[in-house]
C-alpha cells in the first residue's frame, strides 16, 4: 500500500505543474492534473458518440497519458528539441513496484505509439483539450491563439475529432451563459 | 455539435471554479477540475485493486460527479447550510438537450444516492482526494489541517478507502522524491 | 466581545472569496471585500451630492449587504438559478448573539427590499462598482465586457446612478494617469 | 461629474496596490482596499458599541483614511523611513475639483490628526485590521506574525479598541467555522 | 561576514516588490529582481556591442541600481511626484558597514547622475527592459502599452539603445518561437 | 539587430519559466529571471570579497548560466533522472547568428566544466542563491526546507561561498527589518 500512497502523491504533483505550453502564448495558463481532467472528459464524451469504441481503454489512456510528466516536467515544443525525454525510463519506475504497474504502463504505452482506434481518439483528446482553451482566449480578445490554432486543428486524427474541433470553432466560449438569459434586476451579478 | 461544445465550455469552467473547501484552511488551493482529476485517478487505482468493481461505471461517476457546480458553484460545508442547491435542475439543464444526456444523469444521481458499491468507492474516491491534500499541507507545517484530517477519514466507508487513507497518513507526502536519491553536484536543484 | 471577534473573522473571510461573476468574463477578479470596498465608497460619493439622503445609512448598507457571503458564498447569476440563497437564516446567524445584531439586520434587509431611496441608492452602487470594472477591462483591449456591460447599466434606477454611470463611461479608466502629465527622463516609470 | 469619474477610478487603484507591510512577514497578502473594508467594518462596529460617537465621521475617516496611497503608494515602516510622502499634496490634487473637496480633505486631515475620538477609533480600527491578519496567519502556523504583533497591539490607544484585540488574541481565527458542527457525510468538504 | 548576509537578505527582498509602474498598464506584472535581471542582461549585450565600454561598471551598475528600492519601494512616476525619495540615505545605510560599501555606494550614484557612458548606456538598458516589456503585452492584444511606448522611446539616450529599441519594436515578441518550425504531430504543444 | 531582438526576448522569457526545483518544497516560489539576478548579486559580492578573481568573467557567467532554459526549460534534479538536456545544442542555437556568440556560448560553457576558479565561484552562488530561499522559508515554518538545507550546502566548493553559506544561516531573514527599530504609532504599518 506504502508504493500505492506515493503513486497518489506523484500524480498530486501534476496539479503544481503548470503547462509549459502557455509560453507561447503569453496569456491564459493551466496545471497538468488541469489539463487532464479536460482530456478525460473528452474522451468520455467521446466514448458516448462512438459506442463502439472501448471506453474504459480510451478514458483510462487520457487519464494516465501525462502521469509521467511527475518525473519528466511538462516540455512544450521548443523544449522537446532540446531535451530527450526517457519516457520508458519514467514509466518503468513510476510502474516496477505497483501490483498493476504492467497495465498502467501498457496505457502509457498505446497512447505514445498511436496505433489502435483508442489511441488515435486519446491523442485527439489531448489536442482538442487544448483547442478548446485557444478558442476561448481567442474570444476574450487575445492576438496569439489564433497564430496556434492552424497547428493544433491539423493535429486532429480522428472523424469525430476534427467534428468537435469545428463545434467548437463555431461556438463562443461563453454562449452557454446566455442559455435563457433573463436578466432579473434582484439577481445582481 | 453545439450542443455538445457547450458542455465541454461548462466543463471546462471548472478550471475556474477554486475549491471553498480551503477557506476552512487558510492555505492550499485547488479548482474544481484538478480536484475531478485527483478523484479519478484514485477511483482508477481502486478499481485496478477491487477487480470486481465496474471501472467503467466508477471512474465515469468521479469524472462528473462535480460537473453540476459548472451551474451550481462549489459550496463547503458551512455554505451548505445556508443555500439550498438545486442538483437535479442543474443536472436536467445540463443533460437535457445531449443524445447521451440520460447516461450522464444517472452517473450523478447515482453517486449522489451513494448506495451502489460504485457509488461508494467514489464518494470514497472523493474523500481522498482531499486527505491527500490535507496530509501534504499538515506535512509541510501547516496546522488547521490536522483539525479537518478527523474528519475527512470519519467519512470514509469502504475498505479500500479506509485501506488508502492509513497508507496515506503513514507516508510522507514527499517520500518519492527521496526514492533512489543520490545528490549529485552537476545535477543541482 | 467573543461574539464580536467571531464576527470580525467572517468579516475578513470577504477577502477569501472571489466574486464569482468574473467568470462570465474570462479577465479581471476581485474579492467580496474588494467590491464591498468599492461599494461603500461609490456610496460615500452618492451621499455628497446628495445632502438629504440619510448618508450613514446608505453607507452602512453598503458595507454589509454582502457579510452574509461569508456564510453563502458568493453567486452569480447563473448560479442563482440552480441554488435558493437562505439570506435570512445566514443573516440570523449571524445577528443573533451580537448587541447590535438587529440593526444589522435591518440594514441587510432594507438593502435587498429596495424601496427606500437609501437602499435604490446603495443597490445602484452595488451595480457601479462592477460598471467601473467592467468599463476598465473594456478600455485595456477584453472584448467580454462589452457585452455585460447594457446588462449592468439598465439595472440603474436613480437619477444618479445613471449619471454617474454615463460619466464612468466617457471617461477612460487611466485618464487620471495623464493629469498634469510631464515626462522627466531623471524620474522614469 | 467627469472629475467624480476620475476619483472612482483612483480609489479603484487601491485593489491593484498590495499592502507593502506583508513584506515584513514573508506569508499573507491583501490590497489596500481590502485592507480599508476591514478597517471601515471594524468602525462600524465601534460605532455600535459606542453609541456616544459620531458613526458618520468614524466610518467616512476610515474609508477615504488610505485614499491619498493611490498616489503616494503604499509604504512599509521600513520604506517611511526613506522616504517623505507629501500626503498634503496628495490630498490637495485628489480633492481640487471636488464639489465635496474640502469634506473629503478634512477627514483625511483628522485622520491624521489623531486628535478627535473619532480619529483615535479610526487610528485603532486601522490597527486592529492589521491585528486580525496577523492572528489568523499565526494560528495556521506561521513564526513571523509573533514577532510584529506586539508593537501592533502596543499602537492602540482606545479602551475599545485594546478591547477588541483582546478578544482577537483569545479567539482561534476559525473557530466560528465550528458553530453548531455537524460533520454529514452526505456534505462533504 | 553578518553584514553580508544582510545586504542577500536585502537584496532578496526585490524578488517581492512588484514593478508600480505596471498600475498603468493594467496588464502584465514583473518583481523589481525581474526587472534588475533584464536590465543588466541588456547591459551585458551592450557591452558586447561596444567594446569600449567598461563593461564591468556598465553591467554592476545596473545589477545595482534598483537595490535601494528595497529600503524605499518601487515608485511609478506618478507616485514620485508625492514623495521625496531619500536614495542617498538608503544607500548610506545599505553601504554603511560593508567592506565594499563606497564601491557600491559610487555604483548608484553614477547611475543617478547620468553622465557617465557607462551610466547613459545603463539608463538606457533600465528603459529597454521596460520596453521589451510593453512591446510584448501590445503584441498580445493589449491597448494600454501603446499609450506608453512612445514615452519610454523618448527616454533613450544612447545610439545603440535607440538601435535596440527599434529593433524590438520590428521584431514580433514570439518570432523566435518559430525559428526552425516544424510542428510534429508526435510531439504536440 | 533582429537576432539580437530575439535574444532579448529569450532572456525575457526566464521570467515566466517558474523554477521547478521548489516542487520538493510545496512551498515559495521564483522565476528562473529571479533566480538569476540573485545569482549574479551574490557573484558581484564575491568579487568585491576576493579582489583576485576576474569580476566581469565571474558576473556575467552567472548572468547567462540559465539562458539555455529559454529552450530547455527548467528541470528539476528528479526531472533530470528522465530527461537528456541537449545544453550544447540549446547554447548553439541562441548564439549561432549571434556578433558575440562564441564568446556567450564559452561562459556556458565554463560554468558547466566548473573548473576554473570563477566557475567554482559561479557555481557556489547558484547554490548560494537557492539556500537564501531555503534559509528564509524555514525561518517563516515550513519544514521541507530543513530537508534540503543540508544537500545544498554539502554541493559548495569554495571557501568564500561556505563562509557566506554559514552567515546565512546564522542570521534571521527580517533581521535586517529590525535594524535601527523604533516603532512610531504614527507611522503605522
Amino acid at each position: 500500500m506504502r508504493n500505492i500512497a506515493n503513486l497518489l502523491f506523484k500524480a498530486k504533483i501534476l496539479k503544481d505543474i503548470p503547462r509549459s505550453g502557455y509560453h507561447f502564448l503569453g496569456v491564459g495558463k493551466e496545471s497538468v492534473a488541469e489539463h487532464s481532467f479536460g482530456t478525460v472528459f473528452i474522451a468520455y464524451v467521446m466514448s458516448q458518440l462512438e459506442p463502439d469504441v472501448d471506453a474504459l481503454r480510451l478514458i483510462s489512456m487520457c487519464l494516465v497519458h501525462d502521469l509521467p510528466e511527475a518525473k519528466t516536467g511538462d516540455l512544450n515544443y521548443v523544449q522537446k528539441k532540446y531535451v530527450t525525454v526517457h519516457e520508458k525510463k519514467a514509466v518503468a519506475d513510476i510502474t516496477r513496484s505497483l501490483p498493476f504497474g504492467s497495465d498502467l504502463a501498457d496505457l502509457i504505452h498505446e497512447f505514445n505509439e498511436g496505433r489502435s482506434l483508442e489511441a488515435k481518439l486519446a491523442r485527439d483528446a489531448d489536442q482538442l483539450a487544448f483547442i478548446l482553451e485557444l478558442k476561448a482566449l481567442a474570444d476574450i480578445g487575445y492576438n496569439p491563439p489564433n497564430k496556434w490554432l492552424p497547428f493544433a486543428l491539423k493535429r486532429l486524427e480522428t472523424k469525430i475529432g476534427k467534428d468537435l474541433a469545428q463545434s467548437i470553432m463555431e461556438t463562443a466560449w461563453d454562449a452557454w451563459w446566455f442559455e435563457n438569459h433573463v436578466d432579473r434586476p434582484d439577481k445582481n451579478n
